[in-house]
């Protein structure tokens, strides 16, 4: 059987799919809009290039650009209440399929909690299922860092939480959806990996992976075959 | 000239009181009746009177005490609501008097500045005249630590901060006052100590400091002198 029939097939009988969510679940960057939220946008987005070339390392990478954004708690508050993240088209009724057939759906995001959390509530999945970085706010609500301990904050991190959720739930077949090098190298612990290039492409993951969708509806479609 | 004389003397002539927190210009120790708010009263008061037998590191007895209370956000903004810390008597028009004369007020506290920097509004100091630790919350207000950098968060970390006073402010004549072995041991740098056994008298202290008094009017008193 080839690669791609495969690939598709592991897809069709998943008991889990996981998602990256900036550029992939959501149509932006969080943390560039963050950024740009606070008046620092063009600073951080070149830094987030540098860190999705790899340059970097992830955990410097997002301390750095945290460093410079030093978002308060009502600034974070305010950015999701004035410019709620956008869900890529196709991604509710996707995620809706995959719940009907019992596929357990996580998000693994290298962004923030706070805004993964929103996007998962919007798409019905329990906010436990939602492995993000989680930002510390002093109690003035001044910002305090960020949880350094979290696999999410690391370079490899999202392996690490496909790795645990399989060993936690028991999982066999797990396939892992996004559009960035950092999740594509999920892929093992990750099953099978999806490239999907419906709102930016990176190249070196349409190159590089089996299966490349530019929407979710050619997902969406693929378990209607069975 | 007799000790007791000299301290009194430098008091007089200060150019900044520092003055401990928690059973000093507060009756009660924030950190205790933060812990009763959220239900573990006992286990950490327990704690507490360990920490200031001194048989603990500061930091390690303050961040264990923590991980107990693990307060969130919501329950330290109703702790100042419904409980807010109950003003020594005397206090306000010590403060009062000593701000007459041109004397800078500073309050260095173990505890919490979320709580300190309530009690100094009360008292007229400004809130970066207030040094304490300072809670960190997740976004969604859980508890997310405490920032392990401030020296309050050290042994001898009050000692730390009046060092950093003299030099930043230029102060020539420093006194400390306070219930506590931690107060008592930032002298020096200090340049007197009055031991204030008000609210609660620790016998070591007590027994070790040149001017000990049991209330702020003593000290009012004093200032009357010149």
């Amino acid at each position: 059987m080839a690669a791609l029939a495969q690939t598709k097939e592991l897809f069709r009988n998943a008991n889990a799919v996981c998602f990256d969510v900036d550029s992939t679940v959501i149509k932006e960057e969080g943390i560039d809009e963050l950024a740009k939220f606070c008046g620092v946008g063009d600073a951080v987005a070149e830094m987030t290039r540098q860190a999705m070339g790899g340059s970097v390392s992830f955990r410097a990478a997002l301390s750095e650009r945290l460093s410079i954004i030093r978002c308060s708690r009502e600034q974070v508050k305010k950015l999701i209440t004035d410019h709620p993240p956008q869900l890529t088209p196709g991604i509710k009724e996707l995620v809706d399929r995959l719940h009907q057939r019992g596929v357990k759906v996580f998000l693994i995001s290298g962004g923030f909690h706070c805004i993964v959390e929103h996007v998962a509530a919007q798409l019905g999945i329990p906010s436990h299922h939602a492995y993000a970085n989680r930002l510390k706010f002093y109690f003035n609500g001044e910002y305090a860092g960020f949880d350094e301990s979290q696999p999410t904050a690391e370079s490899g991190g999202k392996g690490k939480v496909v790795a645990h959720l399989k060993s936690n739930y028991g999982l066999q077949r797990v396939v892992m959806v996004g559009d960035g090098t950092t999740d594509m190298e999920a892929c093992p612990p990750a099953d099978a990996f999806i490239g999907f290039g419906g709102n930016v492409v990176r190249h070196q993951v349409k190159e590089r992976c089996t299966w490349y969708v530019t929407s979710f509806t050619e997902l969406v479609k693929e378990l209607e075959k069975t």
